[in-house]
């Protein structure tokens, strides 16, 4: 055991949680204030449920000794025990938690994208069999010993385990459900839908940032000063060009400077080059960046106009730029990359697997959320509620509440009482 | 002195550094508008004072030689100077550091508790006593080598030192200050307050979240991997239970999703298992969070029903959950504890020590409120000012000022002249 | 190479790229309402080119070899690259990501003295420049082996090479570009500006206090306790000096308890000590706050009496207070200072180097300023957008934006449509 590597991959992991409250700054900055508390609600029950979850459950299937396909031992491990896919380095338990906020963000993901309309008690359903099975499956795939390390697939620190993942979970789910009313007119021309707290999303991207050089950097999980150095650099490079790209980008299409579509492209930058920070050099990252950062706003309009109503880009952020960023190992990788003469091989290897599991985890949330249909209530809340606001109607409250009107006068009275 | 130990402890400290944010958020989010910039002031306020009175007196009388009550030496110690207290494998400055931002932290419990009615002033002069000597008094009890740590009272990280005596304090406050005017009708019926920003309240708990890794982890005070990783899982599986076990209990009380209610559900296992994070293993932690949950929604109803206004529920999360975490240290605890086969002995001494610390609290809390009470100006605004809401009175401004009308045309005027 | 000095730098390096997001939150806190979107999009660029920039061209000219006034060599290194200036115990990459966020602060200091009135594209070229090459001008003689550092001028964490820069670049820019329209009436008096979100701005300070224990915690380059929990230590205390100093300041001068003054003088107590953190003790840290927060009440009101429009504070916080701070280590340094018997030999280097370092900023500040007046397009935003806002005008969006009216029967029929 290595304390060095310990404390490391620690550090990391808070950076990690702390993308939790990145995530839910930015969905409920980018949505209507009608449904900013059903947001929050939703993000914190994700890392709670996610949290108890993965840990009883995901993390054996994940991690666990089994098959090429899953993992089938180490549920809630004692802190002593063995388990086939943990590091000898870091005490289980460092390992594990490091773990289980990857596992709590790829469920998260789906979230943005099913905001302002879906029931909350089906988001919690469809979460826990998220961050229990379906994210831990891909997981063991690539991490855990399963087949597509075998193949000598790439993917450092998850643009396909959990960015592709949630992403094709994200799109079952905004699919399943439907645009939200008002979304499209008539003609079925996409409406804009404000953002209402563009300081909240901008605050949630540069927290997400932030907690991307854990993400990336911890992924070593080991403290090699080298590699994680040049990790944590490439990592703000992509991020820094994938907001510039996005930027310009959308200038190009729509004549303004777009601070959504721009923020983004920061995550696209960040989503991209998580798959090769570990084989890309800092000017290729530029590169990585900015394809990313076109390659989300994109993304979006050709979503918007097929009629996938997806409220905060999480489809295009995590699932198109996801599964962008895996191929790019095929193309970059210092080592076998097709553009440093490395041929075909490694790209055919990269492009099989994020297809294998962005298809497994859209087809899989495809079923989930049709089970779900089926349920008394349905995914949906009533076409009302929705228009009123789910917080109003779900939690009873309003995110930015007021004091009623004459609280003055029977203040006074109740004072005289008290 | 130990490097690693070193680097740990002091990233620990920021991370609870960082709770100051959280708090600050949480309250003003909780409070309502008119209030927020007084809000604000006073938690940036306590941080201010309670770094340079800990620092000048409070550390002294925690780590001190001096008698079983007391500490009575080491007051604004040279970097060199040896404080009977402190560990050996910590420059004393690191040590120091991690202290003082405990020490903030329990007086800033106070805030919420007193909020929307207590004059700057009054709260400020609290402060003082309370960072300067309440917790400095309690804290040397338990972690400074007085009477009840030996008696073998376990308190690893505050489930009493920190929470309870906040808490304790807390109770004092609201009740000497009586509640804020129009909380309650002419029949004594309490009326809700509506909560002014739910983003910056839950922003404020996933940043306590994230810098409760840091108090409990930290508090191992050394980079000790294997206990150090148990301690962070078990602390975010109590957090997470926390607020499903809130969330389902005032869903049944009341029907609705309460996020405030889940929120701070989340804030009460995170404090009920701080006393025994590293003796409690991580499914009995789940026990102890729910628990909690529960316990935080009957507590805030139980105090709103007896005509305690605490605006955020302070008292019922760091008072109440923090007495039951620190006797669940009794019932859990792997060696000694009742559901382990160690009898009651530890329970008791658990019982003797969390009482003792919360009466202290609360008995000191209430002499020094009172006193207060006899300065000129009092404690508590005056009505006028409360009602119009004390940043507009107090401080001469609006949380989110707009600018008055007419702007445009003097504005221009204006240019014309510079 | 050394694991624990890379851990260490490592994470203070996120801790300074954190402070980022406290400076979005700070200026947009406390400018208009109508501005939020535009200052937010002109942070994050700030961040993104200078992250681009320093890596390809600054780094070089801060450290590489060349002479006593630039570095001319290491342009965008390779990770096993030899720079001159680079110290041995961290890989390069290391090193230069933390050198990389520093840069970043300096040019983001000028975008709130700028802010609700300059251009978009206007600003991000003098960003460009700033961050490339003014910065690290001033870097190179101080901490490159230029000719600052050959005299003996001491700045350990850059209360000159990032804060006075960073405060004379953006004098020299509020004052070319003149006051906001509305700012003075026809008589030349200052009229007050809203801060539009107290609650952001006061979450923004706070996690500048926090950054900058990594800022100058991790300035000492290694993981050295002793020094490092000393640097933290007076770091925190000069902060808490400095908002208590400012309060009462203000208090005297305007009989308010003024949060935007006191958050101020916390920042102005960070400031100040940055550039002696290392070489004065806890004590002495406490009056330097103290000094520092009244320093900066003082400095605001003065620009604003001379007509010197600066949003939020920018040049009397980072310039004056920088300067002021750079003075202070001849005064109080435990070893040359002049209140420990060094005479006035420090104190003279001292202000030598700080005055060359806020000149030289200022002065190319105001050439490049002037230069870009001669672009088309000028500077400034046209009169019309500034009293328009920025949001709505050039981007597009309100930074709250509120669903148009009548979205509800749209929505029903579109709905149905769907």
């Amino acid at each position: 055991m290595n304390i060095a590597d310990s404390i490391w991959v620690m550090t990391s992991a808070f950076l990690v949680f702390f993308m939790h409250a990145g995530f839910a700054l930015v969905e409920s900055g980018f949505c209507r204030k009608k449904n900013a508390v059903m947001v929050l609600l939703k993000n914190v029950s994700v890392v709670s449920i996610a949290s108890v979850l993965f840990f009883v459950l995901g993390f054996g299937l994940m991690f666990g000794e089994g098959t090429g396909f899953i993992g089938l031992s180490g549920f809630a491990p004692d802190p002593d025990a063995t388990v086939a896919g943990a590091p000898d380095n870091l005490p289980l338990y460092v390992f594990l938690f490091f773990q289980l906020v990857f596992a709590a963000t790829a469920a998260t993901i789906v979230s943005g994208a099913v905001a302002e309309r879906a029931r909350l008690g089906t988001f919690i359903a469809f979460t826990s069999v998220a961050s229990a099975v379906i994210y831990p499956i891909v997981g063991h795939w690539v991490w855990g010993g399963g087949f597509l390390s075998e193949m000598g697939f790439h993917d450092f620190a998850g643009s396909t385990v959990v960015h592709a993942v949630g992403g094709g979970m994200a799109l079952a789910g905004a699919w399943v459900l439907g645009p939200r009313i008002g979304k499209y007119d008539a003609k079925g021309n996409a409406k804009p839908m404000p953002a209402h707290n563009f300081p909240l999303a901008a605050l949630g991207v540069l927290i997400l940032w932030l907690g991307w050089f854990g993400f990336n950097g911890g992924s070593q999980l080991a403290a090699d000063p080298g590699p994680v150095g040049s990790i944590v650099l490439v990592t703000n490079l992509a991020a820094s060009a994938g907001f510039i790209g996005a930027l310009l980008q959308v200038r190009l299409r729509t004549g303004m400077m777009d601070l959504s579509m721009a923020l983004n492209g920061a995550l696209a930058g960040l989503v991209a080059i998580t798959a090769g920070c570990d084989v890309i050099g800092p000017l290729e990252s530029l590169l990585v960046g900015v394809v990313a950062g076109v390659l989300v706003v994109e993304g979006v309009m050709l979503l918007e106009r097929r009629g996938v109503d997806d409220p905060v880009g999480a489809v295009a952020v995590h699932g198109f730029t996801g599964i962008f960023g895996t191929l790019a190992v095929g193309l970059f990788a210092s080592d076998g990359g097709l553009f440093h003469g490395g041929g075909v091989a490694l790209l055919g290897v990269q492009a099989l697997g994020t297809f294998a599991g962005f298809g497994f985890a859209f087809a899989a949330g495809l079923v989930v959320w049709w089970l779900l249909t089926k349920l008394p209530g349905g995914i949906r809340v009533d076409a009302q509620h929705e228009m009123d606001g789910l917080d109003v109607s779900e939690c009873g409250v309003e995110a930015y509440g007021e004091e009623p009107r004459g609280t003055h006068p029977d203040g006074l009275d109740s004072m005289a009482q008290v």
